[in-house]
């Protein structure tokens, strides 16, 4: 079982929900498992109101943050998981079952990092964008020919996986080991000012190949997010880079 | 896993639902996760035909039973499972786990029976009378401050767990887990060459503060080494450093 403590670590994030009742009930399940914190990134905004002055409206979505943009969501998360039927084709790599999933998130709030769980809209799910932003993907095992899963349920359901499924102390301990004891991991903060730096290095002589910003800005995220940075490794890696730029813009300034 | 011919014998029993929603979130959960059968008793009338009616009413929500007794929905099956919450007082005896008493039911699935797992009320949940058909009750283990979950967050999370969450299954889960870890992960000596383009990008305008090759050199591994980099990640670290190297080679070449 989950302590209190551990399970105030995670953050269930809705991304572009548009439907109030599926906002009141995810909700409804954060508190029916024992967990606190919701967060909405932009929401379609009168669901939102409309879920926080429901009748029933739970200390959990009086408590609940709102976000424009996702990276300011998962800020001081170290972990961020994202939710997938599974139908989209081009992940880039298979999602793992909920129950393995859920094994890797206890480790991590065991651990004392914040982990932040991310679920869809309810027609699109994630984007590509929004996948960018995670180290693991999870599937709930649906049936192929209806993989798509209502939010509320969908948040239900892997919320009592994660809190009322653990298989026990003895499991727990191992996968401990197995998640490599991510002590001191940086948050998806800290990363996201090694993403801008490597973004800016790159960006100094132009971008290959005519891509966008946002394209590299999608490709080096995707690079950087499932490294598993010790905070100190990162720091050190913030001030390669910092030297590294700061040859580039010597280099590029115009010469007397 | 439960067969299809298994799954054909559970009926999911939604005893006096009030509310449409619940009605077709039953529904939708039903046929995510592989069953067939629902059935309503004694509906609020308006609810039952709403539900039907619904846009993307199912097969499942199409094909559904509805009788004004309990005693008729359950009449074909031999085991009839009720779900509580926990807090009625006057219970015959405490309820099993829902993963317990999912294997009790998957048995008597696998075993040819016929199963009726039932829901309650939005309000009051299962009454005495419906208890007594019982000859199980299972409890979610949500937390004592809020044990009542929405009805089709219930039912998302018993299909769940009588489906998904099949210990043969969870084997394979983990079987599927333990085979990708080793499968990509990029060599050492793949690691070695991005530390020696790093090293070379840092070396053009001059390591910093008088530090030696060799130091830098160590540095560099110290920081690469722990990274779990997958091969192709690695390709593409490659790839945005030789872009990012060959920018400053040019920027050093003299101008004429």
């Amino acid at each position: 079982m989950l302590t209190p403590a551990e399970q105030d670590r995670l953050r269930v994030v809705l991304v572009n929900s548009r439907n109030p009742l599926n906002i009141g009930a995810a909700a409804r399940a954060i508190s029916n498992f024992g967990f606190a914190h919701l967060s909405v990134v932009h929401p379609y905004a009168v669901a939102f109101q409309e879920a926080k002055s429901a009748v029933n409206a739970q200390l959990v979505l009086r408590a609940a943050q709102q976000y424009e943009q996702l990276s300011d969501a998962v800020a001081d998360c170290s972990f961020v998981v994202g939710t997938t039927a599974g139908t989209r084709r081009n992940l880039i790599e298979p999602p793992s079952t909920l129950e393995a999933a859920a094994a890797v998130v206890r480790a991590h709030l065991r651990s004392g990092c914040r982990v932040a769980v991310l679920f869809g809209s309810e027609k699109v799910g994630l984007s590509n964008h929004d996948l960018s932003h995670c180290q693991l993907l999870l599937r709930i095992p649906t049936r192929t020919e209806q993989p798509s899963m209502n939010l509320g349920q969908a948040v239900a359901v892997v919320l009592y996986e994660l809190a009322a499924r653990d298989p026990g102390q003895a499991v727990a301990a191992k996968e401990v080991r197995d998640a490599e004891s991510p002590k001191q991991l940086a948050t998806a903060g800290e990363k996201e000012r090694l993403i801008s730096l490597l973004l800016e290095a790159l960006a100094i002589h132009g971008y290959p190949h005519r891509s966008t910003r946002a394209q590299m800005e999608e490709k080096v995220r995707r690079l950087v997010r499932p490294l598993a940075l010790t905070a100190p490794d990162l720091r050190e890696w913030l001030g390669l880079l910092r030297q590294l730029l700061w040859k580039l813009r010597a280099a590029k300034a115009p010469r007397d």
